[in-house]
């Protein structure tokens, strides 16, 4: 090695040792009799001290040459500091440099390379190797690391084989868009990349491999919203022999050995809620449960009481905000635009406060103090609290309670990132029904099972079957999921029937999987984690692309490579296909 | 689970116990009274027992309707087995079912699944997920989960971090052909598959990420010969502030870790050859080194004594074959067969052999008995010894030779699998002059440094460069490469012109990385170990096919998928694509 010790690692205990260091130039302070120079790599930050009259001329004359993010080599004795710094780890020493060689010299960097930078984002993504200097953005990486290492010794230790399924795989128009890739070999044919190793897994489970896992990259097509990459990476499992209760058990046991390993925390049996519950008490599928203010429901009572709006409303449903009694008209009217925005798309917000004046409410003209108190008390509001209502047909309403929901969390400090709160939701619909396809859709996937005591119900009443299919949500983020898949072709078959699969459709695209049910598939089911945002998760952080090393905007680029590009005729050619572009 | 146990870990000390066994059927023995049944699951084989009066009527039922690899639930008690089976872990005891339900109905499978099958390649390639149940298959894969979780493990250990670097990337004309992507945000545009993370690695370095490894899914569309894959997996590596030195003892610790753990082999140092010895004596620039037989040159005994053939040569270089002078006429006939054929290309073969006759040659009509004594001397010949000579052009004769020796070696038995003979080659020439383009290739690749005292002749002497660049070879298998890069910028300038790259094109495809340059590059090298390759070695086997669950043939199909396969009119539009066949 060109060093003898990182810039992390020196310490009281090292003084008068000479030492050889590397790394960068993060700061230089030139004083005229003395001259400090910062010096950093992965493992932190070392201070280097030349003096007018004891160091080498050359050594001084070398380090006056140094400007920010200069690569470095310089040799030294450590000595203690005279003015210690304990932010630093290495803040009690210092090196006396007898010598210093430049590695590389460095231009002025486009942007500060310290945790808070003056970049914005498209520069410092198509400076990304200088963006991930900052020691901020690095942690993530290195986070990063310790999870996928701490999830493959989980595994690992409890029988799970880590095997690669392949990543040209073929093209299935179920589910998202898929890549293609052009085959030279078979001229006119296209491979895929696999948006999930699905179908492999599942023939690992035919193959008797018993427990399988992959850290792996998938890929989908999609419009990109804000925060989804095209490539992004899963933590792929599946097992055999098991019931839905093993499979709980077992990634709850991976989730919880993240949470001690990464950040010494411990968790009692993850709590479990049905879909249908989450639905109706928070509105969502992945409801954050760090903050309680569960939806109540006062339909009944507040129908037929001669307040239009309500009367022609499916549902009347609220939520009971503490301690938010003395909200200003001004605070009312906010959150009254935020549940109008179109993304939201509520008409309206009723409200009823409980405040020191008694009982107020925007809908007072139409209920008496009587009927408004017994709405409080299905709340469970106390003097000081405010009721937030919303009402309208049943699906549309709830979804727009679980936003405005989220926002008093928001605004009343509720939704700490340093609170962890998982959750099992249970029990989801198989089947959706597609409103523009006029067909339904699978909710998680064709090869999803349905509850055995739901089966009957498959054509009679198809939107009311149970699959056996779980999420994991931590904090209102869907962190993985998972079902007990179909192992019967006959069942299979009728899945893909109901799905809107003609058999011949059926066969092309998944004939090598319904074979393989015919040559003896075991019960198995399995669960798939979104590594990205489990990362972001214990980071802290909202986005997944300071996750990873090298993300794409928005637009599917990747800025610093300039990528994606044209290609030759001749690679065009070889290929067989032709670049078409329609006039738009 | 379903199960109690497995099927592999019922031993003496578990009789009386009431167990649950999941698994496939192996084999049924009806012998009316007695019915066995060998059920086989990942962890090994049980012999379940029933009994025509003690076992349960329905049990028995049930068992009579059992085919081959059906799969079953059976719950029974451990008892002693009357004859005890010494080959088989749990072959002390068996169990006595009490109840037995089929999980699952199979079709007799399409050949047998056992180690020995009568299945071929193409069955067992189609129907893979019931290959992979025979024993061999798996086995490789736990091996190759083994090799991945232990080499992550070292890594860890030794500070490198493992980072996730893009699939979908750029297309760069340079090295081998690239899969493409086609954009469907970006139309006309195509992201390529990675031929390896090269240029992500060393911007990690530039990053400042000090150490840096990744288990990667790699790809390149070349005309696949036997045993290539489209996609394939590397154990990829970078480190800064290094030398060569310290790589190679890093690397050469990883693989001697690997030994250790999955083989409970030890190591010595590993020897070191420079790649102008492995040429000179042995031909190959990846020598296997279980056998000696070291090329001898004679050519300056040889030549000017009036045979033509030796005159017209370059060179006159041959092996001696240990005790193979008693070789018939038919044996050194098939010798010459073999160096004549056309991948080979020798004109002819000349013998001397120090048999019990004395010596005896093939060129005895040029060359006197003392002059034949006096090669054999340097050859090391003793009697009862073999000498083979080729002669012509050095490189290719010395090619041709080598692949003689390796065939020696194949007759003679000394290349054992089980032995392992590790060389490090060292001092690889930078360049390599590309006859049909008519211009230089990078030898290992455009980023590799020149050993700085040979910096001098990259004009003068391009073809006598070498460069920092170094191989692991085992068994005469290249398992790894790496190199010193190139951190500064006009040096890779250079690099570029001197491949034949403008200005332009080098901005256009390397831009990013030579600016990267300017912000502080570190002095760093790495190397890349072909994961499947050490793998197939460790596993003591010829193909890397058997150690990737899902591999492709040769014409780069998958034919269990199908794929690669069309694709929509719809898909084709929205990538703006078209495919065009062209007229062959």
């Amino acid at each position: 090695m060109l060093r003898t010790h990182t810039c992390g690692e020196l310490r009281l205990q090292d003084i008068n040792k000479t030492v050889i260091l590397c790394g960068w130039v993060q700061k230089v302070r030139d004083k005229g009799s003395l001259l400090w120079i910062d010096l950093r790599d992965r493992y932190g930050l070392t201070q280097l001290l030349l003096e007018e009259n004891s160091s080498e001329a050359q050594a001084l004359l070398t380090a006056r040459q140094l400007g920010r993010e200069f690569v470095v080599k310089a040799t030294g004795m450590v000595i203690e500091r005279m003015s210690k710094n304990s932010k630093m780890d290495t803040g009690d020493i210092e090196i006396k440099v007898t010598e210093i060689e430049i590695l590389n010299s460095a231009k002025v960097p486009p942007f500060i390379i310290e945790d808070e930078t003056d970049g914005g984002d498209d520069l410092r993504m198509k400076y990304r190797y200088l963006d991930l200097r900052r020691g901020i953005v690095r942690k993530n990486l290195e986070l990063r690391h310790r999870m996928a290492k701490a999830t493959r010794d989980y595994m690992d230790g409890n029988g799970f084989l880590e095997v690669e399924t392949p990543v040209l795989i073929k093209s299935t128009p179920e589910g998202a868009r898929d890549f293609v890739v052009p085959s030279r070999l078979n001229a006119g044919e296209f491979y895929a990349l696999p948006q999930s190793p699905q179908t492999f897994k599942q023939l690992l489970m035919v193959s008797g491999f018993d427990r399988y896992f992959q850290i792996v990259k998938c890929f989908r097509d999609e419009d990109l919203r804000a925060d989804r990459q095209p490539e992004f990476t899963q933590i792929d499992c599946e097992m055999s022999f098991i019931t839905q209760e093993d499979i709980l058990n077992m990634f709850e046991g991976l989730v919880k050995h993240l949470f001690k390993s990464l950040k010494g925390l411990e968790f009692a049996k993850f709590p479990r809620m049905t879909y249908a519950d989450a639905m109706k008490y928070y509105g969502a599928d992945k409801p954050d449960t760090r903050f309680d203010m569960q939806f109540v429901e006062i339909t009944d009572l507040a129908k037929g009481k001669g307040f239009k709006v309500f009367d022609d409303s499916e549902i009347v449903v609220g939520v009971c905000a503490k301690g938010c009694a003395e909200y200003t008209r001004k605070q009312i009217d906010e959150l009254t635009e935020f549940v109008k925005k179109p993304q939201i798309g509520a008409k309206g917000l009723v409200y009823v406060k409980h405040g020191n004046e008694g009982v107020k409410s925007s809908v007072d003209k139409f209920f008496s103090p009587e009927q408004l108190t017994e709405w409080l008390e299905l709340f469970g509001a106390e003097k000081g609290d405010l009721v937030l209502i919303l009402s309208g047909e049943t699906e549309k309403t709830r979804k727009q309670l679980s936003e405005l929901r989220l926002e008093m969390g928001n605004r009343l400090g509720l939704r700490d990132k340093n609170v962890y709160k998982p959750l099992w939701v249970l029990d989801f619909p198989l089947l959706e029904w597609n409103e523009e396809m006029q067909r339904y859709h699978a909710m998680h996937h064709p090869f999803t099972s349905p509850k055995p005591e739901d089966i009957g119900k498959l054509h009679s009443h198809p939107s009311e079957v149970r699959a056996n299919a779980y999420d994991m949500v931590i904090n209102g983020v869907e962190v993985g999921g998972g079902s007990i898949r179909i192992h019967d072709r006959a069942l299979q078959a009728t899945m893909f029937r109901l799905l809107g699969f003609t058999d011949e459709q059926a066969k092309a695209q998944f004939g090598f999987l319904m074979d393989a049910f015919e040559f003896g598939a075991p019960p198995h089911g399995g669960i798939a984690f979104g590594f990205d945002r489990l990362c972001s998760l214990f980071g802290g952080a909202e986005s997944i692309r300071d996750f990873i090393a090298f993300p794409k905007n928005n637009a599917g680029r990747d800025v610093m490579i300039d990528s994606p590009s044209e290609i030759s005729e001749e690679q065009l050619k070889e290929l067989s296909i032709g670049v078409v572009k329609s006039v738009k």
